[in-house]
């Protein structure tokens, strides 16, 4: 995601230790603590600005969630949202997901969203795509048992390599669309990259897979 | 595919034992007799006018190909193609994918090919579908050990179906294109159907997938 240096990012997520946690390992093994409700917990990887995240804890005020996001100039824009719309459902994380078994205990977190993740289409920086193998492992690792999955892109070489990828590992696919918003799918939330992607007439790929 | 009426079909067939087997159950385990010579054996299952399979079989002289076809007046094209061009390493069987079992022993066949298979749009003939699990069943049954269904359409709604269908049954995804026209597949030979729907504009889709 492009991004404006913004010097003060850093300052103002750690102004609102409500909305961002800036020390996740220190709850590892203990989230349902640090919402108000206890109730499952979704992760999204790569949240960017937000839209997505704060569009489903609005509309599933029964389960918490996380955003998970590299890049603080990035991920205060997805705060702002936070902080006017008062969504008490919602916590950040500034980290890599490359470390997501230090702030999480095996089976703490219900599912994982991974929305238009970085495609890296060059061969050789496969091992960098979300979906790869390396990462999957990760995600077994801090999911429930039988976690899911929910994986959403408009690019196609990332979406077929991740279907491999997602069997290679023997994944269950319980759920695919091919051109998500001529689709059934009800109650689809769009991320900003969606919103940009579907304008230029992009098809939106979407798939469901579970660990077994 | 639309058939016209023709009498004279089941005749015609019977003119050409070299190539039409009628009774495909005498050679159950003993494929390896009936073609010139003894190699892997490919079957395409609802093989239309027979683009496709003689396209591969004059492709892949290494290779022994066996079309499948339910309908007398539709593989009598596929019949006259093999004639004109004296193909050795083609037979034709007018039967049912149903019936497969009667006619090939268990790791008799190396690879299953499914070309624009009637969708079955409706969820209600979902079974009627050549990659419903009861299909699949069939083909496990007569594949070798990690046999492999290469299989095509230009329909969104089986495509993703058979992706899901196929991972259900545990089969790995080695390979998928979700445009291939617009691919770096090498050495595609279009069926009459993806002729007709690549030209209307349909993105044609190809997975292999293998037993494990
Ligand atoms: C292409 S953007 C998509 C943003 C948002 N999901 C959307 O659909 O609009 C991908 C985002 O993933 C973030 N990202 C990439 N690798 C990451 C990692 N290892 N851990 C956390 N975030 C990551 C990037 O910083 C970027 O903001
Ligand atoms: C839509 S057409 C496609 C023909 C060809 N593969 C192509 O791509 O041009 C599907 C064909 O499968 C045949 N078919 C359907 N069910 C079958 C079955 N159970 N056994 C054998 N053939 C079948 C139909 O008769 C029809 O010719």
């Amino acid at each position: 995601m492009r991004q404006r240096n913004k010097p003060w990012a850093k300052e103002k997520l750690a102004d609102y230790p409500q909305y961002v946690i800036a020390s996740p390992d220190q709850f590892k093994g203990k989230w349902h603590d640090v919402f108000e409700k206890k109730q499952p917990l979704h992760i999204e990887i790569g949240t960017g600005k937000g839209r997505f995240l704060t569009g489903m804890a609005k509309a599933n005020p029964d389960i918490n969630y996380i955003g998970i996001e590299l890049q603080d100039s990035i991920i205060v824009t997805a705060l702002d949202k936070i902080i006017e719309e008062e969504i008490p459902n919602i916590k950040l994380m500034n980290v890599n997901a490359e470390d997501l078994r230090e702030f999480f205990e095996k089976g703490e977190v219900d599912r994982v969203y991974l929305n238009f993740s970085d495609p890296w289409p060059k061969t050789r920086h496969a091992k960098r795509r979300l979906t790869f193998k390396h990462f999957l492992n990760i995600y077994e690792d801090i999911l429930i048992d039988n976690g899911e999955i929910h994986f959403k892109t408009d690019n196609q070489g990332l979406f077929e390599f991740s279907l491999m990828s997602f069997s290679e590992y023997g994944m269950l696919l319980k759920y695919v669309s091919l051109d998500l918003h001529n689709s059934d799918f009800e109650g689809n939330i769009m991320t900003e990259y969606e919103e940009k992607f579907s304008n230029k007439g992009n098809r939106i790929y979407r798939c469901e897979v579970q660990f077994k």
